[in-house]
Parts: C-alpha cells; structure tokens; sequence
C-alpha cells in the first residue's frame, strides 16, 4: 500500500510538472479505488462509516493483479490526450481488466451517459460497486458492455492485431494497446507484433503497444518477464518496434518516468507520420511501444498472512478472499481501500472532486466515448455495383463453363474501385488470393507491405486493399479490428485451415451475440468468410488439406447471427457476395470452389434461387403431377455436379424413374423456422423434399449437419445424407468422391436402393454403376487421371 | 542450373575438406534429381533415352520450390550424422516437402527397406517417381508414409513445437528442425521460439532450427526475408538464440559456409550440453540455430517464358506446367534434369553409386530410420498404480462431496512418481495444473521452467514433469511430438480454450487415421485431454470462457481413433483416467468439472458403469416392472446433478411417476454399433432408453450432438435434449443452467409436459416448479447468490 502523496515534490527536477502528476496520481488512486470497491462492496461505498461484513459481496469474483497497470495507463493516457488533443482508443488485453476500464470510463463520465443508472454519486457508486461480477450486472472483462471497448479481454491473445485492425484506414487514430504478459505468450500475439509490416504511416493510424509486464499468470511468472532485459529489448527491436521501458515500484519515479515515455513516444509518432505525409512515401519505421515493468496487484496489500501478495501471482484474483468471515481480512481490505484517502477523491455526494475531473478529456475525447470504439456508428455503406452486371451468360443449365470464385473477384475488384476514396473495405487471405483466383481485384489495387520490396514483386506495394500473411489469426483478428471500427471486408481462406481460427470465430460470436442486445452498440459490418480451395478440390494437396468441419461450428452458434451459403455457381455466388456485404451484426460463411465448372442458372434464375433459398430444379427432374419417386438433393457445387450426373445416368438408365432435384444455397432454410429466421416452414419444406419419399442428399461437409437441421422434419427419417466421411489423399478430383462415396455412381445406386421395386432394369442399371466404380478405379491408378467420361461428362437437358 | 563441379576446388581454403564436399554436392544433385523426377515423370527415370511427352505424368502436383534446400539441409545432415555419430532426426515444417524427405530417404536406403516394392534400382525409381501425388500413391508432403517423419508438412506452423516435444526427455537426440519461411510467419510457430525456456540442456535433447528463408510463400515474399538482417538477428537473438547466418547461391561457397556453420552449431550444442551435464546444472544456455538464405527453387530454371523463376515466388509448385503439350518446355525440364548430370550419380542399373551411397549414415543412425521417428517402437507401457486406491469412499450416492479433478490429480501424482526414473510421462497445460486442481503432482514434481527462477516462486525448477504456458497450442504440440517419439501424457484445459486447437487436433487426428493404416508405423500412445473449468462452472469467469464444442469437432472424426468421456463423479473420472493412459492411436476426451459436489458411485459401481458406457442407476429411478414413464438421462457432472435434483422433485411431488434415471459416461455408446466400435446394439440401446417412452436428456454440450449421435435410434423421436445454448454471462452456478434451461425445474417440467395425461397433482407441480424459477431469479438478483435450498441441495435416495 503505497501512498505517493508526500514526495511527489521529488520529481520537480524531472521534465514534467509536478503539480500535474500529483493530480495524476490522486487520478489514478480513484481508479484503484473504485476497482477495489467492485470487487468487494455491496455497501458503504464510500467507506463513511466502518467497514461491515454485511458490506462485502457474498461471492466475491474478480481480478486485482492487472487492474492498478491498466489504471496507471488510463490515467497517464488521458494527459496525453488533454495535451495533445488525440484521438486515441485503448484495447485492454489482459483478461479480466474489467474493473479498471469501468472505474475509469465511470471517472470520464461516458459511463453514466450510457448507463444513467449507473449514477456520478453515492448512489451510483454503490450501484457500480454492486453490478460488477454479480448476476444480472455486468463481467468481469473489458467487453461489449464496456464503454471504449472493442475487445473482449476473455480468451486472451488477440488485442494487438484488433489493435491494428482498428488503426488500418484511420491515419488520425492513435491506437493504444495495452498487452498483458500472460496472453503475450499465445501464438496469435507472438505473431501479431509483425502487423508493423503492414501499417502505413501515410494512410493507417498509429498503434502504441504497450506492454505490461507485471510478471505473473494465474499461478506462474511469464516468460517475457523472466528472460534478460537485454534479450527483450533485442526481441522488441526484432519485432521492429524501439522499446521505451517504464520500469519499478515506487509511484513516484513511476509517474515521471510514464508521463516522459509516452510524450517521447507520442513526439515520435507524429514525426514519423508527419516525415511520412509531407512527402507522401509510407517506408516502415521503427515504431515506438512502451514496455511497463510494475509489480502485479500493485498497491494492492503486500502480504496477506505472511505470504508475498503485491507483486506476485497470489494477487491475480481476489486477494483477500474472506472478509466477510474473517474479521482481521476485513481490517486489512478497509486499510487496503482506505490507502487511496477516498475523501480526498469523492465530495459528500459521492462525486469525483473538481480538479480530479478537470484531468479527464472532454466529450468524444474520452476513451469511453471514442466512436471508434462503437465503430457501427462510423459505419458507411459500402457503395455496391449491380452484382448482375458480372453475370455469367448461361443459355441453358450446363452449357457453359466458368469459374466462381473468379467471377466473384471480378465484382470485388469493382467494389474496391467504387469505395477506393472512403477506404472502408479491405480483402483478407492467408497468402491465397491468387491461388483462390480472386485476382482480378489486382487490377484495381494491390498487396499492401510494409517490408523491402524488390523490382519483380508484383502487385506489391505500400498501399493496397489486400492483406497477405501466412496467418490466419492474423487475417481474422485484423478483420475483426477493422470491421469493429466501422468498416467492411472480406476473408478468403482455404476451408480447411480456417479451423485454426474457430476459437477467434466463437469469440467474435459471442461479442455478436452481447452487442446486439446492447441499445447503444451500433450494428456493425458482417464478418464474411469465403472458405474456397474446399475438401473435394483438395485431392492435390492431399489428407491434411481435406476438412469441411468449419460450418459444424458455426452452426452451434446462435441463429440470430450466422449464416451458411453454399452457391452451386458463379451467378449463385455473385448474389451470395452482394447478399452477405450488405448485411451487418452477422458471420457469414460462403463455401465455393475456385475450379473451373459447369454453370447451372442464368442470373434471373440465380437470384430467385438464391432468394428462396432452396429450390426446385424442374429442368433437371423427371417427375410428373404425381410428384416424385425419389428426391435427389444437394449443397454444395461438387455435390449438386455429382447429383446432377448421377440423375443424368438414372434418367437415361430408368426413364420412368420419376425424379425430383433440390438444390440447396442457404443451409439454414433446412432448420425449423422455429429455430433459425431463415428455417422454412413445415409446409414449404415438405413442399421440397416431400413428407414421405426417399431423400437422397448429397452434401458438401459431414453428413450429420444435414440430420441435425432437419431432425424436426417430417421425413427426415427418408433423409439419406452422403457427404465427406474423412477419407482422402492425394488422389483424382472424381475419386474424392468416391473414396466419400458422394459420387455419382453411388448416388445413382443409392437411389435405385431407396425406391425399391423397381424391377430388373434397376438392378441391370445398379449392377453397371458398381462396374463404372470398378473401372473408375482401375483407370486412376494407371492413369493417374480420371476417366475421360467423368472429366468430360456435361449436362444434357 | 548451377553446376559447382567445376569451381568446387576454390574451397580448398576453407576449414571443410572439399574432396568431402564435392561428393557431397553430388549427393545433393542426385536427391535434386529424383526430386524433379518425382514431380515430372512416368518413365524414363534415368533419362537414358531423350525425354518424351508420353514419359510425363498427366497431372503435375507437387512442389520444388522448397525442395532443393530441404535435400541440401539432408546432405548436410548426413555429413554430421556420420563425423560425430549423431542419434538426428529431420523434422521438416515447410509444406510440401515430401519430394525432398523421399528422395533422401530413398538414397539412403531407408525407404525401400519399408517400402520394398520401391527398390534401389531402376524399376524403383520408376515406381517411386509414378508413386508420388498419384492416386494410389504418396501425398506431396512430409506425411506419416514418410520414414523418419514424426510431422506432416500439410497445414503449416508446427514444426519446431514438435521438435521441442520430441527433444523433452531424449537427452542423447538432436532434432534438426527445419522451418519454411512461410510458416514462420504463423501464430504457433511465432511462439514455438520461447520453448529454448522449456528445454533442459541436462535432461533434454537439443533442438537445432533452422530457418529456411527461401523468400517466398505461394504468391508472395515473406515476412523474415523481407527485413534487414540486423532486425532479423535481434530477433532471433531475442528469442533466446544465437543465429548463424549461410546465406547465398552459389553452391560451391554454400556448402562450405553450411558445413562450416553446422560444425559450429554441434560444437557449440556439445559444448552447452556436456558443460550442464558435468555439472548437473541446468542453466537456460543461448542455443545456436541456422538461418539459411537460399533462392526458392535453387538449381532449377531461372526463367520461364521470360519470367523469373528461380529464386521467385513462381518456383512455388511446379514451374514448367506444360511439357507434355509444348515441345520447347518439355526441353526445358529435360536440360534441368541433365543438368544433374544423372549418369555421373546413377549407375546402369539405377543404383545409386557407391561413393555417393558411402556418404549416407548407416542403419538407425540414417534419419530414415532413428527409431524415435517411429516412436511407437519405443514406448514403454507407464507403471499405473491401482485407480482405485484413489478411490473416495462412497457409502451411499450423494452421502459425500469430493472434488473430481483433485482425486485425479492424485492419481497422476503416483503415476508421476511411477514413471519418475523412465520419464517418459508429463502434463501440458496454460498455467492451470492448480487452477484445474490437479496440484497433488506438486507433491512429487514441479514445474518445468528454465527461465529465471526467484526465490519465493513456487514449485518451479529446472525439471519437472509439468509444463505451463500461456499457449494452448505450444501445450498440444509439444505433447504431439512427445507421444509421436514414443512418451505418454495428458494436457488439461479450460474446456471453452481447447478450440484454440482445433486444427492441431484435427491434424493430429488425421496423422493417426493414416498412421493405423500403416503397418509398419507402431502404435503411440493416445493424446488424452482433461476438459475442466467447464461451461456450467464458468459462471464467474463469464460468456468468453463458456464453450463446450469442443467434442462436436472431435465427434467428426473417424471412430476408430476418437473417445468422449463425461464422468459424473470422482470415481469414474479415476476409471476414465487409467483406461485412456493405457490405450494407444486414440484421441480421448475427458470432461469433468473441478468444483466440490456431490459423489454418486462407490468404486466398485463406477467401475461396472464406466465399462458399460451408460447404465441404468436403479438407486436414482422410481420404476417398478412395467417400465418407466419417462426416462431422465444425463451425461455430464452437472447435468447429473440437475438430472438427480429434478428426479428428487418429482418424486416428492408425483409418488406414482414412473421415473428411470440413465446415465451415460462414454457418449459413443449411443452411435450405433455400426458407427463406432464402442456403440451399443440397438437392443442395449433400447434397453436403456426403451423403444417409446419420453427421454428427457440433459446434456453437457450442444444439444445436437446426441441427436446427431441417436439419430438412427428406434427412439430417437422422443428423446428431447437439453444442453447449453449459447446463453451465458457472469452470474451464479444454478443460474448458468437455468439460462439454457437445463435446470431441475425445467427439467421436471418437461419430464410433467413429456408424459402427459398426469393429472391435477402435476399441474400443481408444474405451476410449483415453475415458480421456483421465478424466486430463484429475484433471488440472485438480490442477494449475488443461488438460493440456499439449490447450495445446499443433497440426494436423499
């Protein structure tokens, strides 16, 4: 318990004015005060009489360790916005920070101004007090519910490149981010720091890292606090960052030393934006971060029955955990709080005193009311071209030939001509825009990067609206920043890796899920995925490239927010990009292979197909009036390719067959409308599949997400779903599907199974399909291609 | 096309025998040479006749760009092995390296020894050319049908955390760790770099990576080759390294600085290690690593139809596509392959010849063939104690609270001590071993931590069986290249973080899918997984950390190789613990929670039910011989719980209800046999749940999951699910479940609503039930906590 008051005189002979920082200091104790009191207090918030047991919450959650650091940054933030008028937000990365940037957004005032009843008085203090960590209130993390926030501080690792996803396309914005150690050591974060290598001084912001090391995880130091002073500033400097440390105990020394760090950092980033603009040339820099070397649970008690507390992992949570049972714990919590001299920080109404307030900045100045940090409100639409207009001509289902994904790049590349001025839309991949023929963007702009560029690079430069590394954390988490201050993009990833990023997709959700329960948090852009280079195109690059698996997860997730597409086309695809662009609050999930292919429906029909979500595909069906013997379904452009082949071999095989072709787009129109807002009803969906006649569906992933949507449907006992079944190598396209047994053969086989009765020209067509697998199989093997009916096989309508 | 024959005497100066060097760079042409021949041809592998369309395969896939400085890192390699008699493996990250890891293992030998069909002789090399990336065939990576690999090049990222994991423990190995410039720029390789603070120069083996900078990824350059090399330099310093650069194209100046530089590495490895070991003190010494800055494509053709390739992004894959369609291409790659001069290292019969094959290390010392690339072979079954000396004393279900993770940790303690002489066990988690309450291993292990070390740290030393870090994904890999080389372990995590590892788990996954297939692969033993902190129990640590997913993902992989286990007590989660520590190429999952509450089964009752997966528990149920009315399942500690209270209620209120409580612990049993081997018949199936009565089935995770695994059930219409919904937030335990209404009293309400007809006494119940929730909301509205009659809640049977 340190108290800074007496000698702060000492650092009169510093650059920084003492008077200043001793305002600053009491600043800062009002912030640890009120942190304190969330943890602890029901009641008697501002300590005017004795402490009680009845006082202290009954279960007491929460975290101290990180608390006074992110305090102090406030605190010492918020002069430097005052003298230098910035525009600055905070991304809190140490988890469970939420007690420091709700007492000091409730200092600023931006909280009441959303929360009124979270009163600046006795009454609202008590009120905040109580809130935090109890039921009905609010978490114990930076998150949604936190004024200034746009990171959650729960799963640790990723404030840095929300960090840089904020600062992107925002040259006035000055991000400060704030690293705890712990999460410092996750993959994500080790990997973020190299985001400097696309960061432009000219057209980007600026992003201050700061990081704090306090020492401890919850029972363990870190690493980056435990390794020589000297490797870490090599490992700064590596990371291309000049390191300012800010390093001890004593407040004292520690304000000075703070206030002239973050002036020479903030001196630095103006003259390198300002060398940077005046001659309009973006080389990377060495940017300035802050490392911030203080004790954990700093002022917090130093021993709590003998055992090293302040400044160590025992004061990661709660650090005194029963003052409600024990009377000498109480004394030493009361003495605890008591330290800050709360009377000198808060008037009889429970109101921050003058001079104190007078440090905090005004209006949208405050970091709790940044419209950054709500960045729905800053959003613009984005200016779309008519998607139509890169239609693919299609006289009849089959005649023609095109490839999606690139058609799809065609629209891209007109939309970032149309939005090239207001700089809100970015492309994200993991080194794979090329490779995912998305290119055509590249004739309107190029690959923005930072680092050395030789003669020879192409598409290569220091501004660009494609972001390339081979990361995909990376890839989500700068999306994420940029979509949560306001702007729009798009994320192109192979299918399979994009599992690397689920768990950043899960938090993303959940936010969603927060913020659109949230009155004040303004809607913001959708995080669209396009997940191409899929599991039945993978056959080049084998086993490890084969896994469909990312929409399970994403179908777990609450209805209200996500959305699964899987256009058969280009002109299915080109809807579902103008569709998923202009939706906000939303994950949207596009799976589409980048091949060449068959295209089935001209752009008219495209866009009601699209719009119904599923349908009828009457020219590729057999049926008459009296409705279908079997329905052949699919999801997915290699699956609707194999049924359509497969319903092209029983037409001519069993012209009698009567058959009916349902093609699926949107995935959720097979759930209950009960259950998703895009469920069809009861009576629509039976109007598709039928109430009673075998379903033979042939799906894009694992088969068991089509019985899990439709498992409340009437004939989902019919519903015989083929789909990826985890076997693949490096082998043929077509014998993908076969070693899946999604193939068209198998199909066609499955289909003469489920009718039944239908006499021996079923069985002489079964038994010839059985032989086509045969020979299939005998032909890739010496070949090493597939036969030439299957690589040539096109529709015939 | 480089030739170095010539000029390779201007190396005489240096310190490295040239004679030696100059064979040496034959070795290297000759695995160039087979490189290339297993990308292009179908025949003619010695090209003894002029190269014709018809000797190419139709299909090209595979990828040079790496390969060439993968087979001159082996050559190189080889040289070591054989001067210092070095017990070496390669773990090779680049993607795509597969033509470069076969083709020296081909000339080393090792490979036809596994492979006999793919001799040493002209018809082998056929075969081994045909072989590659064609169906039937071998995938383009470094993959399990690789000898000497214990990683898959496939998905990026993970090369040096296996190194470190294969390294732990294996105080003679060296593993020689080679990492793509591409995956470098991942998260989990950006964090891999601090595992130096994990190593034990006394305990472990040594760990030499080496950064491949060849400058490009698909379509881009990357990051580390694209900054100065003093920046480069600091970081790797910063990473606690002492880089030795090789840089060049040149092969004549290249082989003496790489042999100079490996020497030098070895010395200085040598150095460290005997100095530690002399001592038996292990302090973190500064390991040397290589970065080696070679041209992507080395020695293939610089350019193609005017366009750079070698040394450019366009040598990625395979760089002349056509020539087999155009004449003058097909004379391009004919020059390249002569220009390894194939007559010069091949002899007629297509052997290698013997001054080239002399250079090879000999029987396991060749990497091909270390038998800790096939750990199998060397795993040694762990000492288990007894489980059930562990075992908390159960007089009657519910007569005692325990806390389950706690009794495990028990039980690994003495496993710990057990194995303590062999080690060859650790435990893997981010900083949560006492978190999770598995601290009893304190008392005979600590963790490990070669960082600075204070004297008031706690359990903390530089051995120990237990390893913390804040990455989820350093903890799974580490511990995959730990099994992969023949050890045992387990890794616990916070249920809703394991995610982070999603695709390292599916990796995993799919190296044992193909790994099985293998014959001559031994079995490893299995990757096990403590899930705890669990959903239900994160009430205090909010929305972010509530996710039980995890097994949804797992649940699609191939049954043969996945285990679900949710033990509802301390007993079973001791059987659950021994049965998977003994079992081998699995994946099991455990999920149990670490909160005191209350024990259902004695030992000897946990042992007959965790062995039949689920089971009727009579002593719960209220049926007599006609059967229940309804069926109230559960799977999960605290779905147990509510399951138990909601019986509890309704036998109060509704004496006559014919209730039967079933339990499942092994969520597999309930596929049906045909789907997985531990599925129960339909007859067991139904025996439990019955044919058609009501199920009410409360679930720990998403609801679908049972429906999915049930599906073909006779009685799957009537089990109705409940598990979590994606609704969570900061509030009580009760509270969480009854935000998903998978509480007691939603629970007994749907038990009244499922078998109808009940009568006025149900109604009362209902409307009695139903106001409990409503007082249980006003009251932890008011008072922070459930209300006293759910805390205190007990089974009275």
């Amino acid at each position: 318990m340190q108290s800074a008051k007496k000698s702060l005189a000492e650092i009169d002979d510093a650059f920084v004015d003492s008077e200043e920082l001793h305002l600053l200091h009491r600043y800062w104790q009002a912030a640890n005060y009120l942190s304190v009191g969330q943890i602890y207090l029901l009641d008697n918030p501002l300590l005017r009489e004795p402490l009680k047991p009845e006082h202290i919450k009954p279960r007491l959650l929460g975290h101290w360790g990180t608390t006074p650091g992110l305090n102090f940054i406030y605190a010492h933030l918020n002069r430097l916005i005052r003298n230098r008028d910035l525009d600055m937000i905070y991304v809190c990365g140490p988890g469970h920070g939420g007690p420091g940037m709700v007492a000091n957004t409730y200092l600023e005032g931006s909280y009441s101004e959303i929360y009124p009843e979270i009163g600046r008085d006795t009454d609202g203090m008590r009120a905040l007090f109580r809130q935090f960590s109890f039921p009905g209130g609010i978490p114990s993390h930076a998150a949604p519910e936190t004024p200034g926030s746009i990171h959650e501080g729960g799963e640790l690792g990723y404030a840095l490149v929300h960090a840089y996803g904020a600062a992107f396309d925002n040259p006035d914005l000055v991000v400060a981010c704030v690293i705890g150690d712990g999460e410092a050591e996750t993959g994500t974060l080790a990997a973020s720091w190299h985001s400097n290598k696309f960061l432009s001084p000219v057209h980007d912001g600026a992003v201050l890292p700061i990081l704090h090391l306090n020492g401890y995880k919850i029972a363990n130091p870190t690493v980056l606090a435990r390794i020589d002073k000297s490797e870490l500033h090599d490992l700064l400097t590596g990371y291309g960052h000049e390191p300012i440390f800010v390093e001890g105990e004593d407040p004292v020394e520690m304000h000075g030393k703070m206030a002239m760090a973050l002036d020479t950092a903030c001196d630095r980033i103006e003259a390198i934006q300002t060398a940077a603009r005046r001659e309009g040339r973006a080389e990377r820099p060495r940017w300035p971060m802050i490392v911030l070397r203080s004790p954990k649970g700093w002022t917090g008690p130093k021993e709590i029955d003998g055992k090293k507390t302040e400044g160590f992992w025992r004061s990661h949570q709660v650090p005194i955990t029963d003052p409600r049972q024990n009377e000498e714990h109480l004394h030493i919590l009361e003495q605890w709080m008591r330290s800050y001299d709360p009377d000198n920080l808060f008037d009889d109404q429970g109101r921050l005193r003058a001079e104190l307030a007078a440090l905090a900045p005004e209006g949208i100045r405050r970091m709790g009311a940044n419209p950054h940090a709500n960045g729905g409100g800053l959003k613009r639409d984005l200016v779309m071209p008519d998607f139509r207009s890169f239609a693919i001509d299609v006289p009849s289902p089959g005649s023609v030939n095109g490839e999606a994904t690139r058609t799809m790049g065609r629209m891209l590349r007109e939309i970032v001509e149309l939005n090239a001025e207001a700089r809100n839309f970015r492309i994200m991949g993991p080194d794979e825009t090329a490779s995912n023929r998305l290119d055509p963007v590249f004739a309107s702009t190029d690959r923005v990067w930072m680092a050395d560029i030789e003669p020879y690079d192409e598409h290569l430069a220091r501004d660009g609206r494609v972001m390339e590394v081979l990361s995909e954390n990376l890839c989500q988490g700068w999306l994420e920043g940029y979509l949560l201050t306001g702007r729009h993009g798009l994320f192109s990833c192979y299918e399979a890796f994009i599992h690397i990023v689920d768990s950043m997709f899960n938090q993303h959700a959940k936010w969603l899920k927060v913020s659109r329960e949230l009155p004040w948090r303004q809607p913001i852009a959708s995080l669209n995925y396009l997940l191409t280079s899929h599991v039945w195109r993978q056959d080049h690059n084998g086993f490890s490239h084969q896994d469909p698996g990312f929409v399970d997860l994403v179908a777990n997730k609450k209805a209200d927010i996500v959305r699964i597409y899987l256009p058969p086309d280009a002109n299915t695809l080109l809807w579902a990009t103008d569709h998923c662009l202009r939706t906000f609050n939303r994950i949207n999930v596009i799976v589409a292979g980048k091949q060449p292919q068959q295209q089935w429906l001209n752009m008219a029909d495209a866009i009601a197909h699209c719009q119904a979500g599923a349908g009828i595909w009457h020219w590729a069906g057999s049926e008459d009036d009296s409705g279908p013997d079997v329905v052949m379904a699919c999801a997915g452009d290699v699956p609707t390719l194999e049924t359509l082949a497969a319903v092209g071999l029983l037409r001519e095989a069993l012209p009698d067959l009567k058959i009916r072709v349902v093609n699926v787009v949107d995935l959720m129109t097979l759930q209950s409308a009960s259950q998703h807002p895009h469920g069809l009803t009861d009576a629509a969906f039976d109007a598709l599949f039928t109430a009673d006649r075998p379903v033979v569906f042939a799906y894009h992933g694992y088969p068991y997400l089509i019985h899990r949507l439709t498992y409340r449907r009437n004939n989902h006992e019919n519903i015989h779903v083929r789909g990826f079944q985890e076997e693949g190598t490096t082998t043929t396209p077509f014998d993908m599907t076969v070693l899946n047994k999604m193939d068209r053969y198998h199909l066609a086989i499955e289909a003469i199974d489920r009718v039944r009765n239908l006499g021996p020209k079923a069985a002489e067509a079964r038994a010839y399909f059985e032989n086509c697998l045969s020979q299939h199989w005998h032909y890739v093997r010496d070949h090493g291609e597939d036969m030439p009916e299957v690589r040539n096989w096109s529709w015939r309508g």
